[in-house]
């Protein structure tokens, strides 16, 4: 496939187009970077309209699930919906060691969904700026809703916030346990919070969790946008909530297409974006003085490494 | 405290002073930079032989309980024992939103040991120097053992290996169930593995996930060094098995310092963390341009963002 099949490909919904154009992206051959530029320019100017929504939660919460009913959910009502991962440890992630299954069966199977695992190589860095590129690519495959798995430990929900315009956090209801091992961060760029697997307590254990995360959430200085609905809770067994989360993420987009924090967080995205892109530039651009730094064996290990440092800097920015 | 008393109190082994330094080291604020390039300057100098554990696993596996046991079966052999954090997830950490507590109960009270929480502020990126560092300076103070806790997830892993000597995966006696969820990546990097809460199942299922371990392993192409010992298997009630990881450690040692792998190790250790101070710099140098790209409103979300980035670069390394 040349390039601009590809490029025609994506844009007129082909998904085996839209699938060798992710994999040039998430690419680290050093000949596909050109390549993924021109896919990446091509579909700047032919990207469509798009719900780009963030899910993260720990392992074992239900993520897989509970995108495969949202995502049905979706599609009945007339979306087209792409799923992507940012890390390998995602649930729909089909390179562990001895599972090598998609976890969304209902969504895998559709032909108005399109799953794509994370990459394998994505421990090289640079993922904000590849899932940005994903998006950018699936919009212009005319996909209106673009759902972003990562697990939430690390970093990585981190960068997912800004790639999307809504990033929702699971937990489990049982609440104390599960807060306690949330980061305060997280709790601050989450805009909406999803309890899963409400069929797992009784409904007075429900309530108290939902009083803990709310707790939590007025400790972490949450905006009050939304506030009576940012928490909805879906079980797992049947879907039982996926409609009343259908409607605040509706509620949610409306409003702030309303204020203007849709144009806002966009404008921020592509600015992280470039900045990102500029700084790698950056790095590209001293990559072979930066590895001479190991080959040279100028390294003393007995001298100070800062000092060490120091030189080496400028004698790289001399040259 | 001025900056040389900082340096003579870690190196007498002073725990106030010690504590004082990783809070430099771990400062954002410009004004620290040059106080912790002379802080671990000087200790640098100073810095005395320890081993490098990192103890890496998924949230539940029982990390703190596993340190906490391992830790002070390591005091009462006459160690000193730094256990430091990486990650704001990892399970020493005192700034969750409902528990504030450091769990390790019996470490955190020895004379013999220091436990350091992560900081607060490390999405900020530069983590493993800042491990580094702060793996040097406890050196400097006396600890003969360093031990870094890491959550499993995301790249945390990927960065502790290349500053330990001795990266211990902890499993859980689940198998099947919690290998689904591990990187191929992480089984490479890992040398030595332990099952733990081994006394919440029965010896069958403790083969069993022996068992699923070793083909694991395997698969995974680990280099089959101390094959017969890779594994230990711990319970979380009293410690059963500890004595025999202590042992097991001891010969991993002994063995990487008679084949020199560990002097290979520190090496690249070394190299590493230099090449990315070198990198840091580069940033650092191109900072205020970098930072004026959202301020000058130069960005036109209808243009190319590549296109866009390639200007500005251009222009950043001309000025």
């Amino acid at each position: 496939m040349t390039i601009a099949e590809i490029i025609n490909g994506i844009n007129s919904g082909n998904r085996f187009a839209l699938a060798k154009g992710l994999t040039i992206i998430e690419s680290t051959r050093p000949e596909d970077r050109q390549k993924s530029t021109e896919i990446v320019n091509a579909c700047w100017h032919n990207k469509r309209d798009s719900k780009r929504i963030g899910i993260t939660g720990s392992p074992g919460v239900g993520k897989s699930t509970f995108i495969d009913y949202y995502g049905e959910f979706l599609i009945e009502k007339g979306h087209k919906v792409a799923v992507l991962a940012t890390d390998p440890s995602s649930s729909i992630h089909s390179g562990s060691i001895l599972g090598d299954k998609t976890r969304m069966n209902n969504l895998s199977t559709s032909p108005s969904a399109f799953v794509r695992p994370s990459p394998n190589n994505n421990k090289m860095g640079g993922i904000q700026e590849r899932t940005f590129e994903s998006i950018i690519l699936c919009e212009s495959a005319g996909y209106d809703t673009i759902i972003i798995e990562t697990v939430g430990v690390g970093q990585s929900e981190f960068s997912v916030s800004n790639v999307v315009d809504c990033l929702v956090l699971m937990l489990l209801p049982n609440a104390g346990d599960e807060l306690q091992g949330i980061k305060k961060g997280i709790m601050e760029v989450a805009d909406l919070f999803v309890l899963h697997k409400t069929d797992t307590v009784s409904s007075n254990q429900l309530t108290d969790a939902q009083k803990s995360l709310s707790t939590a959430l007025h400790l972490a200085n949450n905006t009050p946008l939304l506030f009576n609905e940012i928490i909805s809770k879906i079980s797992s067994l049947d879907g039982t909530g996926i409609d009343s989360f259908y409607n605040t993420i509706e509620k949610y987009f409306s409003l702030i297409k309303k204020n203007n924090s849709l144009n806002l967080k966009r404008q921020i995205q592509i600015e992280v974006y470039i900045r990102n892109l500029v700084k790698q530039k950056i790095i590209e651009h001293y990559k072979v003085s930066l590895d001479n730094i190991s080959k040279s064996n100028e390294i003393d290990s007995n001298k100070s490494p800062h000092l060490q440092a120091e030189i080496l800097f400028k004698n790289i920015l001399k040259d």
